[in-house]
């Protein structure tokens, strides 16, 4: 893709940290959830660095919230995912892939539980919502689906737990991973989770209430002055070291869980009436014909990867890579594939062929991050 | 909204016709759908004034279709509608809105309809495919619901027959408006109907199968050369002053139909167990609280719409503008907003709230294109 303009409409909605972001000089967005979503503040390597060795405040209200309350509201969410939520407890988040009728995936959320007739899913890249309600009202549920205004807000880095304890209290520091508490800022209890889409830690903060997000904004950066505190977003860089899969970039509806690394997600033997059940029954017994594996591409700097860049062996399609760039840390460009089951052994030696020409690729054996 | 870059991405899908987008020096893009969609070329308002006076070829493959198959596929998209499509034949074009339980617009798409058992649902920004599927599940309908390899391209501008007709043949100038016709394109046989986002008159081709995209692209360029085709898109101006409404900027989940001056496609009283009947019937006995008007703001240019601006009278709050740009042609702000009844009578005075200050609005008594 050429460089270009984001133009500005309502449609692609603004959120209530913008301001600060602005502020902040954004240099760069994606869209999602219909949302705006900064990618780059200064640089996406002096993004990278920093996020590493600091600690950074994250807009990420485009993590919307489906809030599920009623008498069905934990019958709705078991049929939504393979995943057994028997034994979850309030106050818990768990990641939970949701697929339709055929295995496919269409989204991979995080469920938070606050009671058992009340929950969010709080979703990636798709209009989750409409599927929820479609199911609850063809299904007669007894619960009310709605988007609420929540809007999550990150703080990531090794410097993290410092800037949260100043802002929100020592008790912050003990949360649990995937854990949330309720904690309080200016006479409003909030959602505080360990949790968010890097791996520095960190937590997620659900704000509750668009009107005190730019005060809790500003809190937040008045308190990490000598933290060097920074505004920031996910980083590429930084998430495909870590192998963190992206809803439409590494997966779509087109792949099932087994395919992404989610089989351990998927009870079927404690959750049989669950939305895809028999279609992943059938996965589960071949195995995945595909899976998602870490791809190494040696040499200079691969082009931004903005669609799948077909894998060959022989000349022979194996797969293909849907994120990929260049990692400084480790020397080379770090990248996420999916791969057919007789290549995806690490060490296996590929081609990978990118809008700039064919370049050697490496099935790697982990991550990076 | 500051000045900012699109990032790319394979989850903000480059379409079949990307190519030919950035060939003919795209500057900027807004994302619908998750994919890309142009927004200028030359200048918002140089494609404004050349799409009145010539011929444009538009990539709309953000357009994306759902296509119903099966026994049950009639059945299915009535339930989907309050529109009643007894009467529609294969060949026709229906704009349908389709709300959920509670009578909130979920999309304003566009049915195609080619059997009874072979439908089109031609979607406006949301992931409609979600609720089709989601409804269909749960209601153990037999049909199959996918998103097929089709991509529309429009063809829009006075001299649009012109330039049809040497791509497609004399017979195009026959398809009347909102029906389709089958025409062939180097062996390949495409659905060819009168319609597209704009006033000026056209069509909208759709192409299915994307190895023919950019032969069909280059083929209109080179044919239409005297005609001064060009590469165009959707124009903010254009659509504003021709009344054009846009989901997600004009209305959402938040509205219903009537509102939205869609009453005349709820056919209540023959279309009787359509989802959110009950809801359309309540608005439809009572007329809707608020519906949307043109809005017009004098004096200089107003700032890009990116969210909405409040409006008021005597400081009491009485809708919102959701839709607004300086119009050339007619020489003032042209806007669409949502007014409550009491004020929506044309020439009723009202105050916009723009973020960059408070300006005079009036009703406006009819849309200007």
């Amino acid at each position: 893709m050429v460089p270009a303009l984001l133009s500005p409409s309502r449609r692609v909605r603004r959120t209530v940290f913008s301001a600060g972001v602005e502020r902040a000089g954004v240099k760069s967005y994606t869209v999602y959830n219909r949302m705006l979503l900064p990618t780059t503040f200064r640089s996406l390597q002096e993004d990278y660095h920093h996020l590493k060795r600091a600690v950074q405040v994250w807009d990420v209200a485009c993590e919307r919230q489906i809030e599920l309350r009623g008498p069905d509201a934990a019958r709705l969410i078991q049929l939504l995912t393979p995943r057994d939520l028997a034994k979850m407890q309030p106050g818990q988040c768990f990641y939970v892939p949701i697929v339709d009728g055929s295995g496919g995936m269409l989204n991979d959320p995080v469920a938070v539980k606050h009671a058992e007739d009340h929950w969010w899913i709080s979703i990636a890249d798709s209009d989750l919502l409409l599927w929820v309600k479609g199911i609850a009202s063809a299904g007669r549920l007894s619960v009310t689906i709605e988007e609420p205004d929540v809007s999550p807000l990150a703080v990531q880095g090794p410097r993290a737990d410092d800037l949260m304890a100043r802002v929100f209290g020592e008790d912050v520091r003990k949360v649990r991973f995937f854990r949330f508490g309720t904690f309080n800022f200016q006479g409003r209890d909030l959602a505080v989770a360990r949790s968010g889409y890097s791996k520095q830690g960190g937590f997620e903060i659900y704000v509750a209430g668009g009107d005190i997000a730019m005060p809790l904004w500003d809190a937040l950066m008045a308190a990490g002055t000598d933290l060097d505190v920074h505004a920031g977003c996910p980083n590429l860089i930084e998430r495909v070291e870590g192998g963190l899969l992206s809803y439409g970039n590494d997966m779509t509806r087109a792949n099932n869980p087994f395919e992404c690394g989610l089989g351990k997600f998927c009870n079927l033997d404690i959750v049989t009436d669950c939305i895809g059940h028999a279609a992943l029954a059938r996965v589960a017994a071949d195995g995945p014909g595909q899976a998602i594996r870490p791809i190494s591409i040696p040499g200079d700097a691969v082009p931004t990867c903005d669609r799948a860049w077909p894998l060959t062996e022989g000349g022979k399609p194996v797969g293909q890579v849907t994120s990929a760039t260049w990692s400084p840390d480790f020397g080379t460009n770090v990248a996420i594939g999916m791969v057919v089951a007789a290549q995806w052994a690490a060490g296996t030696a590929l081609t990978v062929e990118t809008p700039q020409g064919r370049r050697d690729a490496v099935v790697a054996g982990n991550f990076w991050g």
